[in-house]
């Protein structure tokens, strides 16, 4: 069983570019015809169809795409259905899939949402489950600890948070300890601690963590805090990350960084274009282009 | 349109304790026949049997139950109908739902997870969302806010994670800042804040705190910085918070905290016992009496 850190960098070397497009799917800025939001079947529906469009749009380009669960999980039962059925169908298209479901809880029910996110569930062949996903670190070791035994077991990577991209994330996480150390700076120092045990041949842990873009200097410091973690970095594009910052994500080998840009990429078309998944592919390439221009 | 914490006081008041039954099924530990942990369908059946004879039991005792969501979401989109299916019907019994999802984003993503976790599925009327659910601080204001928008708007409400009961979670929100101050009450300070506009005319607010019962001191601290919140005390008998803690969490009235005790209760029966539920009602009625005579 391949390890989930050198299977993620072999497909970036593969692909040529360290990037991962968001799939946040909203039925109001879906192209096309107008879908009636009180109607779930038909949000579905439409959600099925634009999502499987982005994802054939944008598999040669990039190596991974990061499904955002809660567009899906508010439509229910059904909702879920599709969320696990378009990761099958990215994965069918050589895509690596990041689950970004931001679960956290402790022991037994840790493990609970282990299983639920990251192994595929059970009695559906069309179905599958990510090959990461994203989880809470405010528990500590027994938080962390369940979901990262059970990626080992399945060959699955987890990326925990650590430094979000949101401004409210400053409040808690740039509080400054007595040791001198920010909250974001000793969380990360518990990741590379949790993930010490899980490095593949890469030398990067199945245990990442989530650093956003849009803080200056912060993300050079929580490089050196944690050398062996792969930073999944949201806010490039719409959230305003810069080149400086995104380049701090990666080791001096340019390694060890997937930079993820959603809806500027997802959305870059005009509402009534005929042709927008030619939009949605040339914003893949620019943004792969400044991605690669950036560690070049 | 009943304010959540009014609607939730008014049912301790009502069934006559401060209690909160939490609800987390595991096949392996169900009475009875053994289920094939890998028959999905047989799982989510026998959940299902089991929950519904659990909230028959326990319904005219407690005002409240906590459905774990991880160990429905586990089996699948049938397991989290039967989730939505339960919840329906605890509600049907007089019982406020507490949604234990522990969920956490930001913006958009955080609108989509609250429509998902707070209102109804769509499209199916044997289906119910909970009264509240528990969610995620680490994103700070926007992070929290759109949670409690949403709550807000349909009556609900939330409790987001301050100080957690596991031995991990000290490893941060222990940790001590500049101030003097730890990150759970730092934390703790900002729901406070993010609360203050939403307070019922019982004088506690809509969004609520998650403050384990296990750690010696920190309620009474965390009291005082959160006066206007309700807290959900997870932790007595399993993870063994002592009666003095579990004082601390309520005000000099007696008021503002719901205990909460899950496999002391709905497990409490010898694995082969015929009249199961009668031990999970003895175990109850018992966890009832205990928190009453702490508070007495």
């Amino acid at each position: 069983m391949a390890h989930f850190a050198d299977t993620l960098l072999e497909a970036v070397a593969r692909k040529g570019a360290p990037v991962c497009v968001g799939i946040d799917p909203v039925v109001e800025r879906l192209p096309g015809k107008a879908v009636d939001p009180a109607d779930p079947e038909a949000c579905v529906d439409a959600i099925f169809e634009f999502v499987t469009k982005v994802l054939q749009a944008v598999a040669e380009l990039v190596p991974a795409v990061k499904f955002q669960s809660a567009c899906f999980e508010r439509f229910g039962p059904d909702g879920v259905q599709a969320y696990h059925s378009l990761i099958a169908e990215a994965r069918s298209m050589d895509l690596l899939v990041v689950g970004d479901v931001k679960r956290g809880d402790i022991g037994s029910t840790a493990e609970h949402y282990a299983a639920a996110a990251l192994l595929d569930p059970p009695g559906d062949d069309d179905a599958a489950a990510p090959d990461s996903i994203t989880i809470n670190s405010y528990f500590g070791r027994d938080g962390v600890e369940p979901f990262v035994n059970v990626a080992a077991q399945h060959g699955k990577g987890v990326f925990a948070l650590v430094r979000t991209s949101n401004p409210g994330g400053d409040a808690i996480q740039s509080l400054v300890l007595k040791d001198g150390r920010t909250v974001a700076e000793a969380v990360g120092a518990l990741i590379a601690q949790f993930g010490e045990a899980h490095v593949g041949e890469s030398g990067f842990s199945l245990l990442g963590a989530v650093v956003g873009a849009t803080k200056p200097g912060d993300a050079a410091k929580l490089r050196s805090i944690m050398p062996r973690q792969i930073f999944l970095v949201p806010g490039f594009g719409a959230q305003g990350g810069s080149a400086d910052d995104v380049r701090a994500c990666f080791n001096s080998d340019g390694q060890g960084a997937l930079i993820t840009a959603s809806r500027s990429i997802t959305y870059a078309f005009q509402k009534d274009a005929a042709d927008w998944t030619t939009a949605v592919r040339d914003a893949a390439i620019e943004f792969r282009d400044q991605v690669n221009a950036i560690l070049a």
